[in-house]
């Protein structure tokens, strides 16, 4: 069974946020999302900044993706635009199938560096998709332990310290 | 059996660094600081942002513990120096004995505001701690859930931008 799947921007409306539940990294920001839209402070199908895989109705994928500006860029030289990944996750019964490099393939395909900060036994998947190890800068870093995908001509910042 | 344990500073060499592998959260920040001693870019015992409760011989309980200066303090009202507190954690066998709490307790006992970015199923602890959720700001806190501890006097930073 062989179904055309592809990422899309997800709105901020109470299916979505019911999808989300399913999904472990559920936080502050969900429940931030939900409140919003029960007390009207955001509309109804209002941009997020979460990108998902849908199976027919069903969410089975998703990840946050943030454009942050080149002046807050402490990761890369020369400092430049870049995007933060974060909560990429695939439910546990999809897991294995290629959805979770078909987000980060999404990302790539802005062309600007990418940071992210998974969990530790997360680290096989982000290596095979050409992220690496930043150095630890515990002034930036503190408890992250962030990774780092440089396009051509990207390189890692130097500790302003050392 | 009861034992007197004190939260004590640890310092940097082979016998901590080999306990911290007991932690769950053992991370980056762990192997740069063993490959730091490895390489002696840092001395046999210098300082580490950590402080741990010992049993004996054994380290059964730990945090990080980070002065932030109050021009990077974008959480409290006035902006002050802040703590910022991360991978708090009580081993397994030694859970609900109150260790965790006195960690915490011995961060409050510096007198400044606490941060810490929790995981999601923890947050029943802080809040007894009188812990309070952060306000959720996406250009701030990105994927983070972050957690307040305000002294007397002390308020959360209103957003920027609302």
């Amino acid at each position: 069974m062989s179904i055309s799947t592809e990422v899309q921007p997800l709105l901020i409306n109470y299916k979505t946020l019911e999808e989300f539940k399913r999904f472990k990294e559920y936080g502050l920001q969900e429940l931030t999302m939900l409140e919003d839209l029960q007390s009207n402070i955001v509309e109804n199908n209002s941009e997020s900044p979460f990108f998902g895989i849908y199976i027919g109705n069903a969410m089975i994928a998703r990840m946050s993706l943030y454009r942050i500006s080149a002046k807050y860029d402490n990761y890369f030289n020369p400092p430049q635009d870049y995007l933060e990944l974060w909560k990429l996750e695939v439910l546990k019964d999809y897991q294995g199938k290629g959805y979770g490099k078909q987000l980060v393939d999404f990302a790539k395909s802005y062309h600007l560096p990418i940071k992210t900060n998974p969990r530790i036994n997360s680290h096989g998947f982000w290596e095979r998709l050409g992220f690496q190890k930043a150095t630890y800068n515990m002034e930036r870093d503190r408890g992250e332990n962030p990774l780092l995908w440089l396009p051509e001509g990207v390189d890692e910042q130097p500790k302003e310290d050392s």
